[in-house]
């Protein structure tokens, strides 16, 4: 039982250690008895202090994977989309593998596919009993969740996890492409009926509430209330931001091949362990009230304390000019074009809890759930597995022999962090309307009610939820109605009709973040809001109350920035996703703290024996299913042998 | 409509800004059209960079907090000892006021009962419908929990939330003296029979398993098997975590008066915006092996991202030599003594969900939770109102005015951590055991069973679960049965009998501490094991499973430590409480982000207008009962006039 310890190149302030084999060569000691454990082995030599050599490698390492190169600095995304979208993984007089894949996300489903279609044999084993797709979720009719359909309007459907998809993802549109999908824009920023971006959705903070372009126009009324220092009263906060990032974007700016790695390694060298609070303070040199503006407008501050990198490579990896698709009928019409290729080798219900390996391959011991009859054990047997269990859920399964020093500690600490939606129905697309819309749909509910909302006079009892006629009967519990009229926002002012298609606004209310839907479902003239969409300690804090509370708050925050009217067209139907609360998910994605980029990731992909680790945790575009199908094809390449 | 907005002290590496009401007087304008927006009163001058007066005068206030010190630095605990214990609250001249108090934790009963005995007219609203104490919380019989009694033998109890009293906390203990509670040690260090500190738990990480006392001897087979420098090779975790801190205890050890709040002062001054994680690296200098080890065995790995200074104010405030105490019957005892004081004045299932404030005076809105029936609303009213609720919770409780921009600042921002309980109940106290009492209770079981543990030969699916004759029929469910050999634990060696009393091993499995209790309970051979106890990162990862799943797996890591055996006495009751869950909760306690002191503590707990805030978060001992009653007398006397 030797475990032969891959030695990744290592990094970070903390000093380097030479010789990482020490972890593992310990493992083979179990020791009861104290002078037992006294004689587990000698350390390998450790050399104290910063080893420069070593530090830059593992610098290097990780700035490939940030690029997508090899070890020679060439871009991987070539090859990868060849495998991906053309000929599949290359021939090889490799013998055929018995080959385990557990999860069936797009990392999962994908990898799958290409060993199988290179002759292998696979079987995908998923713990999640009625969807595959992981991350990628969309609350739909038919969708098989408890609840079907789950909106009052079958036709509704909205995204519980993934919803656009950049342009700037070569894998994952050339994947769209090659299935055939149809898709179209997401719209990130509110665009006019002709579709052109108009920016008038809200931000809404500290009692200001201001359209988007007017802030962009003239910023001072929303910076003077952050009480931000006079140098930035006149510089929107996105502004703020880039100007901030500047210094460390100049690093790799106009750059290529090898200059454009040395570069990324040098912002990992000197800004690996750095949280974004530590960069915009000392780095950046901002102010505390500067920082709160940013933080708030540019959605930073739940994320303040965790890796400056993780937020700097998104920005840098996805321009202000990057359009988004979206697909109709839901993000999951793409994890079922991937499901309908391997449909035949996926195994649900079948939650891995223990997984044994060596020189026979790899066993891997699932459980059913049970939820839906008693608890089963199924054991399954190949010569190789890709894992692509998040590591925040793989902490809880038991490998054996032990993983790597390096693993293991990966598997531990790689902070994966907190997201909830919270969507709302409406029966109506409000956010459309123009006040001479609103004034017909009001006055059909009942005259003057268009004014009474005006002058701040409609009750805010909970009588009105849903009383517009085309709100279907029967979905706003009594619950609600007392939930709302108990903590009901406080102001009562009206703003005029937002007149947005997509976009979305921003409060520092608990809400966070809102976004309208892109485009109409057909045959539906309602729609589903994303009414907040918060991250880190923002969404924890939606986590832990009743639905019926949960969802007269989250219209609560809406009225805050939209007015109280919008609520005649509540349905009294809301959905929740909380990826920390998802019983497979653990976390909605990676977010690294300061110093896991240098120390943690270069140990998240490197195989241990039969093992191979896939997910958009083992790229640098957690969350990302670009992140997903990278790994997928990465792993399939390794378990293939080519 | 005007807030007079209070002026804390300002502090932080984030430059300082002069004149803090723009937040508030903006709050002012809630404009519609962008032209009204951009009437928001322009901001008071502001001034770019630090201002190392304000700066400083922030780390004092904070200092102050830390020390329990008034603004001449002279020690307040006297004067709150006097109140709280003595003669109460002085006699003044000051009117009666009705008071609301919004939570029934150990703050909010002490601050009613204080204001009920001077005179003054209490409600106390407390949202639970079937208990008081907040995060002091018993798993009992009779305890109103759902499932009563919460063990197989209902004579069992165990801890949900405080455990564990240090003497040198002088409010808490002097006030359960006064209230004539029994006390007894509580052993966090395992002592043998005669009750001498013992050290005989495990120490069980990167396979090597060691008892404290002899890796406090010999440190070196754990050490390496973290691969530690030769540096750091003989030295125990905790005195490589001493020697780090030591250049920071300089500034205040062996100071009294004014020079130690000066010290406290720089401290915070110097590290109040560093994460541990950068002062373990950057001033400590140590490496990441180093660190490892003691974030491993000394508790810091799941917090090196949150603030040096919350643990160093911990390592500070509780010296290596504190005792602590326990209360038989559980540290619910002591809430129902602080109930029976004012029992009358408290308000069962009504959860604040919305609070107005003004020159009237203050009104609190609330629901019952409607678990037992419909929600229904009721309003309090009153002169003052006492907010002990977390921030976390206040932040989903619209406050009408707004309240002022740094106290919104810190209801939004101060994190709150997670830390989960999952408790196992046993039929036996396994963990008092010598070989002779295993040999005889396995035998009990059926012969040769004794020898097949010790061969690591017995069955691992579950059969023996719970198999000892003293454990009573059918609490073992069939699903936690499956789910047990699904994931059992990979090590099948047996350690020689723990004889422990009391104390706590660590592991770095899932689990990573385990506490026995100190204690028997009177009439009950059996004991409940608090077998994993974790923070952060580590607890949520405990959250997503299901109880049937959570059991077996949390028996497992104890097994990992303590051997296979200690199943034969499982009875198949498990209880977890997750604070970050807990509907009230949201969370374990305020454990801040880097620059937090600084930057937020200094506006937690100022009043503003009619409202006063209590809690331990306002204290700086959060998770604390100490700190929640330094926070009771404070608000009482601010409310009192005193």
């Amino acid at each position: 039982m030797t475990n032969d310890e891959p030695t990744p190149a290592r990094t970070s302030r903390r000093a380097v250690i030479a010789g990482a084999a020490t972890g593992a060569a310990a493992l083979a000691v179990t020791a009861a008895a104290p002078s037992a454990a006294a004689a587990a082995p000698r350390a390998a030599a450790a050399v104290e202090g910063t080893a420069p050599g070593s530090d830059w490698q593992a610098c290097l390492t990780v700035a490939r994977a940030v690029l997508v190169r090899d070890g020679n600095d060439r871009d991987l995304v070539p090859r990868y989309r060849e495998v991906l979208l053309g000929k599949g993984l290359p021939r090889t007089r490799g013998a055929r593998k018995k080959v385990l894949v557990v999860g069936a996300g797009p990392a999962g489903l994908t990898a799958a596919r290409l060993l199988h279609e290179a002759g292998h044999t696979v079987t995908v084993i998923e713990a999640n009993g009625n969807r595959v797709g992981g991350r990628i979720k969309t609350f739909r009719a038919g969708g098989h969740e408890k609840s079907d359909p789950p909106f009052a309007d079958p036709k509704q459907y909205a995204e519980a996890g993934a919803m656009r998809i950049p342009d700037s993802h070569p894998l994952v549109t050339g994947l769209m492409a090659r299935l055939g999908l149809k898709t179209r824009r997401f719209h990130l920023v509110d665009v006019d009926g002709a579709g052109r971006p108009a920016n008038r959705t809200w931000i809404h903070v500290n009692g200001v509430r201001v359209r988007r372009a007017d802030y962009a126009a003239r910023p001072q009324a929303v910076n003077r209330s952050f009480g931000v220092p006079a140098a930035h009263e006149n510089t929107p906060a996105s502004q703020i931001v880039r100007e901030a990032f500047a210094p460390v974007r100049a690093e790799i700016e106009g750059k290529e091949g090898t200059a454009l790695v040395e570069g990324w390694a040098r912002v990992l060298q000197r800004y690996g362990h750095w949280s974004m609070y530590r960069y915009l303070t000392e780095a950046a040199e901002l102010d505390e009230r500067t920082i709160d503006l940013i933080g708030t407008v540019e959605n930073m501050t739940s994320r303040l304390h965790l890796a400056f990198l993780h937020s700097f490579i998104g920005a840098s990896l996805i321009s202000p000019a990057t359009s988004f698709f979206e697909l109709p009928g839901g993000t999951a019409t793409l994890a079922d074009a991937m499901y309908a290729q391997v449909k035949g080798l996926v195994r649900l219900d079948r939650r891995a809890t223990r997984i044994t390996h060596g020189e026979h391959g790899v066993s891997v011991e699932t459980v059913s759930e049970g939820r839906n009859g008693p608890v089963i054990r199924e054991t399954f047997t190949g010569d190789r597995a890709i894992i692509t269990v998040p590591f925040s859920g793989l902490r809880h399964i038991p490998v054996s022999p032990a993983l790597s020093y390096g693993k293991r500690r990966a598997v531990t600490e790689v902070h994966y962090d907190a997201a909830t939606k919270v969507l709302l129905e409406f029966s109506r697309r409000w956010w459309e309307f123009d006040e001479a819309d609103w004034k017909r749909e009001l006055e059909a509910v009942r005259p003057g009610l268009y004014d009474a909302y005006r002058l701040g006079r409609a009750p805010a009892d909970g009588t009105l939820l849903g009383a517009h006629p085309s709100v279907p009967g029967g979905h706003v519990p009594p619950a609600q109605r007392v939930h709302y009229a108990a903590c009901r926002a406080a102001a009562r002012d009206q703003p005029e009709a937002a007149r947005v298609i997509g976009g979305g606004s921003v409060t520092d209310n608990a809400n966070r973040f809102m976004y309208q839907p892109s485009h109409p479902v057909e045959g539906s003239a309602g729609g589903v809001m994303l009414a907040s969409y918060s991250w880190a300690d923002d969404a924890l804090k939606w986590d832990s109350l009743d639905d019926d509370e949960r969802y007269p708050r989250t219209l609560g925050g809406v009225q805050d920035v939209y007015g109280q009217r919008v609520e005649v067209f509540y349905t009294g139907v809301g959905r929740t996703q909380s990826w920390m609360r998802d019983p497979y998910a653990y976390g909605e994605a990676s977010v690294l703290l300061p110093g896991q980029h240098t120390e943690l990731f270069p140990h998240v992909r490197t195989p241990e024996g039969p093992l191979h680790f896939a997910g958009c945790h083992t790229s640098v575009k957690p969350a990302w299913i670009e992140g997903a199908l990278e790994s997928a094809v990465r792993t399939a390449l390794e378990v293939h042998g080519a």
